[in-house]
């Protein structure tokens, strides 16, 4: 193939490349966190190339989810690695944090669900530290600097954190919770949960 | 058999049954919510019955899972059936429920994703609707009497109620949260979701 077609410039080459695992990981992320049970042959199809060419880039799975996940985790930490966020009041910088990022957070947990089939627990886990540790450290923040309780263990905070985001996420899709007011709600609930009872 | 053994009178046979379901909705009811996919085998031998005996009694892997289902809503409705919740103030019913059921109520969500994987959602959603009414009713008091927020919608509330004693179960069986401190931790979270803030 490479003879037969000498005259493509090796930057054309690579363009092409670039483009068909944009594709790829744009299929994957999308596939992938509506069904972790996405096949490659599905994602290949989705992404308009070959399973050869996909395989080509991402030689399993396994490879694949990976990439996705350092995709994923790259988009969420981008979001949440806004310096405003810094300059702000810990529970402004919430509100602002929830507003921007909610849904992008919520499709990275579901690509957990994916790789959890397939990955060690360890991998999995260093993948999940990065955004995990952003939303902690502006808890802990809010904390210090009086806005957020320190009657509930900084932890279980992070926890539930994430865990109000996958409900409220559910609650859309089963259409028991209105999309316009998925934002309201999830920052409401949240506040009310960090901020410490007078 | 029958007749080999003639002289067993019938109510000794039928308290043997009576003893087998009960060992076997037992058996069943704490493997399966330790893992969804037990296998029936597992099950007879944990119950220390045959498995001919088992499927005498449930003649199918769905009706043993929908009895179990029946027997952990009927445990569930009982321990929230306390006529004394009615009487006190919705906060101080909360705090009581949380801390007589949060670990029934989590173990019937388990048994939920064993029934998810081979029952009929419509005959899931009626087991899982008693307790979830219950619930419901307690916050709804809460909130005409002025005691709870009204600010979010009552579903929601509901919902979160059932994530936040599934994150704590998870948090409990990960050691990140030690478990003399899940009661607290549940009710100082889920009273801070449920009062309006001032």
């Amino acid at each position: 193939m490479v003879r037969s077609a000498p005259r493509q410039p090796v930057p054309a080459r690579r363009a092409d490349a670039e483009r068909n695992i944009a594709a790829i990981l744009e299929a994957a992320t999308r596939l992938l966190s509506a069904d972790p049970a996405a096949s490659v042959a599905d994602i290949a199809k989705a992404a308009g190339v070959g399973r050869v060419t996909l395989y080509g880039h991402f030689p399993s799975r396994e490879a694949l989810v990976d990439a996705v996940l350092e995709h994923a985790v790259g988009l969420a930490d981008a979001v949440l690695d806004d310096p405003a966020l810094d300059e702000r009041p810990a529970p402004e910088a919430m509100a602002a944090l929830l507003h921007s990022s909610w849904e992008v957070l919520d499709r990275h947990r579901r690509l957990f669900v994916a790789a959890d089939r397939i990955m060690a627990t360890e991998r999995i886990r260093e993948h999940h530290e990065r955004p995990l540790r952003r939303v902690e450290r502006l808890i802990e923040r809010g904390r210090r600097d009086g806005d957020f309780r320190t009657d509930l263990p900084l932890p279980w905070l992070v926890t539930t954190f994430f865990s109000i985001i996958h409900s409220a996420a559910q609650e859309r899709e089963s259409g028991r919770l209105p999309a316009e007011d998925v934002e309201r709600v999830l920052v409401t609930t949240m506040l009310s949960l960090l901020t410490s009872p007078a």
